[in-house]
């Protein structure tokens, strides 16, 4: 009957408290998830679906959140493309099969993603099995700018400029890049639903590279089409549409379809809401570097002032602006969870 | 009695054609530059003042811009502070006195960058004595949240988490900090306006990582004390503040007293234009990513559609949104120069 408060918020419906969750929330910042990483690389772990489970469970059992996301990797899918990569310590991603000249777009091999996230989809079959009720299970992908972004760029990149030089230069390449990408993107996602996740993230991390008419050009017909055809499939899951650097593509972003658009630090969130109207939900936005910095009065103020804006928008989800940062005290995140809860939506801050 | 074209843009006055030019014109993009950096290193250049001057001249031989940018490197006019760097070939900088704890802002020197950007002056005198009256010579120097992030970084970064980390950590030590290195900016910017510099650049380039309340609390009262002690000092020398991702930051950057704000594609020049208002002119905003894509007619139609809606702004000069990339086709360089002279301000594209 009651359905999670996450679920409710993303659904523009009322909640007794503001949710909860944060984007990395199980990740290197925990030690109990470094010990694990001591044995395991990141991929033996997405690709264990107990070692999977396990780790997605890590950041309930010490915070009151209200969503788990299954621990896995945006690029996993890709390995159905025929792309290989690996985690380079300390360097994130490194493809080793980059996308330079449109014929290297034809060599991929589009094929059914499933059994690349077949290790998700049981470690989600987990997760359900031990999740209160209460809580709500987030699955996710990587929108097509994004995961371009790493085949061209090799890996991480500040500018995305080989990604958005190829696009201009090769507009027909792109756009069967782009297909390829969506189709690998909407199928992880359609799976995740299926195997049990009640709402979905789209993570399009690097859009925010892009010009508002590029983005609208190159990009927003392939987030639309992906949309479109999990809400035919799966009507009542949410979708939460996240990037950074977003504050002139929100416009853009507002018009793909999802039921919540996730921002940063950097678009205050009465002005987000403005833009995205009543109808679509917010989340976001609280600075990583201000929650692994401190100080703790600080921390609490900030928070305290993104729930109290974020709020005031009709269907809101408390989260970071990005990931939470290895080097961010545990501590941290149990005080912003905890001003969070403290939170009355309509009545203020408890005292 | 004419000043060149770009200073009058610069000071929101009439001009017969928009000015141009381009960030890192003077880069690897052109032949003359990789044959004189196949002998030498770029501090190499930078530091001997007859190569420095050749290098900033190569592309106005080349093309019909409008200013020369003095060569140089933001860090250069740090190791007046007993900051250790160097260049690591295709990674960029790399900082080997890094910022970590507040103790290490207390080691560093606070002397008179004047000696440390003695070549550039002296270059400054080189290209001044070759430069026809109608080109502008424009100084530049880093602002100090950027080169605060290279110090706490050790070099680029994506996010500058940790240069966040420590600002919100060690607010006080984040302040000295700032202090040391708009000192050091200031200080760069007047001798190269004393050695012939007409207009300067601030290069802010990083500051798009803040959040706008965090830009104002921490950023911008340096910002503003450099352009204040500039103006005091030099009344008649334009000033041009640039950043990169600073749609929500234009606010503040419009109080800091600059007479120009650069901005980058992700801000529409309209938009940009109804933030910083009359009286503030406007710099950009191509993306270089475009500029060395092409295909040529899509460059030559967003090249006219950026000039035409930039020179509704009174006061603005043809730029790019940062610098052009190494793999950019000089030809495509050509035709941008080429279709920024046809336009008449106040006429439109001449046919």
């Amino acid at each position: 009957m009651n359905a999670p408060r996450l679920l409710r918020a993303l659904q523009c419906q009322p909640v007794d408290r503001v949710p909860i969750w944060l984007m990395r929330q199980a990740g290197r910042y925990l030690p109990e998830y470094r010990a694990l990483r001591a044995q395991h690389s990141i991929l033996e772990l997405a690709r264990d679906a107990r070692l999977a489970a396990e780790v997605t469970m890590m950041p309930l059992r010490r915070f009151d959140l209200d969503a788990a996301i299954i621990f896995a990797d945006i690029l996993l899918p890709l390995s159905t493309l025929g792309v290989a990569f690996r985690f380079a310590e300390g360097e994130g991603p490194v493809i080793e099969t980059r996308i330079e000249e449109p014929r290297d777009v034809d060599r991929l091999d589009v094929a059914d993603p499933r059994a690349a996230v077949a290790p998700t989809l049981e470690a989600i079959s987990r997760v359900r099995a031990v999740l209160p009720q209460d809580k709500a299970l987030i699955g996710f992908a990587g929108a097509p700018f994004t995961l371009a972004s790493y085949l061209t760029e090799g890996g991480s990149s500040r500018d995305c400029a080989r990604t958005k030089t190829f696009m201009f230069r090769h507009p027909e390449a792109w756009d069967r890049l782009m297909q390829a990408l969506r189709s690998v993107a909407l199928e992880a996602l359609a799976a995740q639903i299926a195997a049990g996740a009640d709402a979905v993230q789209l993570f399009d991390s690097w859009v925010g590279t892009l010009a508002p008419d590029d983005c609208r050009a190159f990009v927003l017909p392939h987030i639309r089409f992906i949309i479109r055809e999990l809400k035919a499939r799966h009507a009542g899951t949410p979708v939460i549409l996240f990037g950074t650097g977003t504050a002139t593509l929100l416009p853009a972003m507002a018009e793909a379809g999802a039921d919540a658009i996730s921002v940063d630090w950097r678009v205050p969130l009465r002005d987000a809401g403005a833009i995205v109207g009543a109808g679509t939900a917010l989340q976001g936005n609280l600075d990583p570097a201000l929650l692994a910095a401190g100080p703790m009065e600080r921390l609490r103020e900030t928070t305290r002032a993104v729930v109290s804006e974020g709020s005031r928008h009709p269907g809101y989800v408390f989260n970071l602006g990005h990931g939470v940062l290895p080097h961010t005290p545990v501590e941290h995140v149990a005080v912003v969870v905890e001003e969070v809860r403290r939170y009355e939506p309509g009545r203020g801050q408890r005292t």
